[in-house]
């Protein structure tokens, strides 16, 4: 029998044993189930970018993955927690948002987690994560049917995405910086399409602050040093790179600063 | 069979190798054997700080895991390397001060480690985590009797703990400020009832630096943004939080700082 | 059945999803697969860096271990990406020197990773990392044969060492500094006797910066705190350390600079 993979995406930073207790929880329940840590330093209570790295690990983990995500400012409040599917793979998660780019073909067997047989036996008011999450997770990746966990649940709550999208013209943002300092932004394919655009059409420019940038390149390598470039990156988004540098210093942008893409369109 | 589980809680960080070569010796012995990380960002040298996580960590790993802990700063001198069992769970350490937290109900199997046949063949001055600790826990986790590691040890070494208590009033402290700046205290529910302090009486205040903040909230989400709040944290410890905020930075306040609860006595 | 062991190095960091994606890619191939991080904090594109780690956990890793190593400035670029045996470990790496500290004894089974049968059916240009070496690790940990990856490789990148040896002298440099303020050197036991040194003659002097040291110590508690001295670390290496302290804040040093050990030569 292969091992159920859980994996585990929080803004509990590495300092603390938060982390660890929840691993602690899941292994107390299910002694055989493979833990992957996505990343804990998500900023602290930044749903927004929760959200993003749960969309940019989609493709890469296989239907069957469990996905707990633990940015959580709500704890304790009325707020839900809830299950959600999307193409095989089971996400648990504070109902605030942390969903929201993952629903392009929408969100299956939600339900709001209210069976207490499932959780920890003393649920804390402050860790909701360590004592109904992980749990939860735990006995998913044994097998038992999601709508056991608790009643189905519409309305999930979803944040706005700052986009705007005309013939030629897109305009949208810097949604993180990585740390190689790469300005990560919301234009992809889809997007530029929408747009009439054609990523690799002469006309194509790039302004990001005051800098204007022509056309989209292949890759970091083929320019030279300090170049500052756009190219898609590894998850399809345009970001914003310095050759052998970092971007965000060297631009002095930030996250949430404008990008804007236009170009002749598409006849 | 289910995997050994065997955590790993040192000071080393995570930019250098030293945790991973722990791993990869570990492993070497049993490579079935699961190792989870609690955290490697204990301050440098900082015994208190490990004994926190420790004593933290404890109720949500299960009997059987084996706990290693690798703050260290005798290395190569004449301090102990011990193994102790605590309800059920094994720790390996230096003896200095990191069981402090845990032995409320006395630790059991407690011997020196001796026996070289645990050990790697060659041992090095500067990292007996990776040469004598590791490979022990290893073999423990092949099902070795811990009295096999050596002759009985006594009088581990304690570090005092900061708290006074008295009918209506305790002064504790600051043991640690958490990745989103709560300020955690060394006062639980045991500690207030030692002093006769109910922690519902409307009379009680908190003071903590120049503020002083009327009763224990249940959760950071029942109180607007910015509210200076105490309230019990996921361990059982109070706490000070500012709500949507970074109380150690509002505050100004450090690990060390003084703590007080008042209250008029339970009749 | 034991689980093959694959390990990771990366300059990734961990605040980004990117290790985890690798870590997908691995298991959706081999669930079994068991991952352990070395470390993700190689500076950014560091090569010289990540090579060290790769060899300070080549003796703690048994054979059999498939070591992945992802600082690769050049990706997208004409440069190749190779697996190399040494004593029975795997390396995958890109061609770029990351495997210069590691071929005392010469490299086995080096070849060009060229079929693309063992990679994900899409390769994005700016992560090879996920898309080449994590699935192609994956296919070697199932017991594929390293000589089915692509053609053999000659003449791979190496960069140059930084050490000048003559009789009774040696001139080397810093080449990292650890979490605890450690100065770790590029000179071991090997070193000194090429320079025909022993580590324990009275006449032993280190010179690093303006300071000068007496003879190289055994262990950092048997000096008091404070105290600067030399020893062998942990890798075998001469380390220049401040007892309880930080000797890279205390003696302002940093990484590259100069460190020199005279004595008489032994007869």
């Amino acid at each position: 029998m292969s091992r159920s993979l859980i994996t585990l995406t929080t803004d509990f930073g590495t300092g603390s044993s938060y982390v660890a207790q929840m691993k602690g929880v899941i292994l107390g329940i299910n002694p055989e189930a493979n833990i992957v840590d996505i990343t804990h330093d998500v900023p602290p209570q930044d749903i927004a970018g929760g959200a993003l790295v749960l969309r940019d690990v989609f493709a890469a983990f296989a239907p069957g993955t469990i996905h707990v995500a633990v940015i959580d400012p709500g704890v304790g409040t009325a707020r839900r927690l809830i299950h959600a599917d999307v193409q095989g793979r089971s996400y648990l998660a504070p109902d605030n948002g942390l969903l929201t780019l993952l629903d392009k073909k929408g969100l299956r067997r939600v339900v709001e987690l209210t069976d207490r047989q499932y959780w920890r036996p003393q649920v804390s008011a402050t860790f909701h994560g360590r004592d109904i999450l992980a749990p939860v997770a735990a006995h998913l990746s044994l097998g038992i049917d999601p709508l056991l966990l608790g009643p189905p649940a519409r309305d999930l709550v979803r944040f706005e995405q700052r986009i705007a999208i005309s013939p030629g013209q897109v305009r949208g943002e810097i949604v993180s910086i990585d740390h190689f300092g790469n300005l990560i932004t919301n234009i992809n394919h889809t997007v530029l399409a929408l747009a009439k655009i054609d990523p690799c059409h002469p006309s194509l420019r790039i302004h990001v602050g005051s800098i204007e940038l022509s056309g989209i390149a292949k890759t970091y390598g083929e320019h030279s040093p300090e170049t500052v470039i756009g190219l898609f990156g590894s998850g399809g988004y345009l970001e914003i790179a310095v050759v052998n540098g970092h971007a965000a210093r060297q631009l002095h942008a930030r996250r949430g600063d404008a990008i804007e893409v236009v170009s002749d369109v598409i006849p």
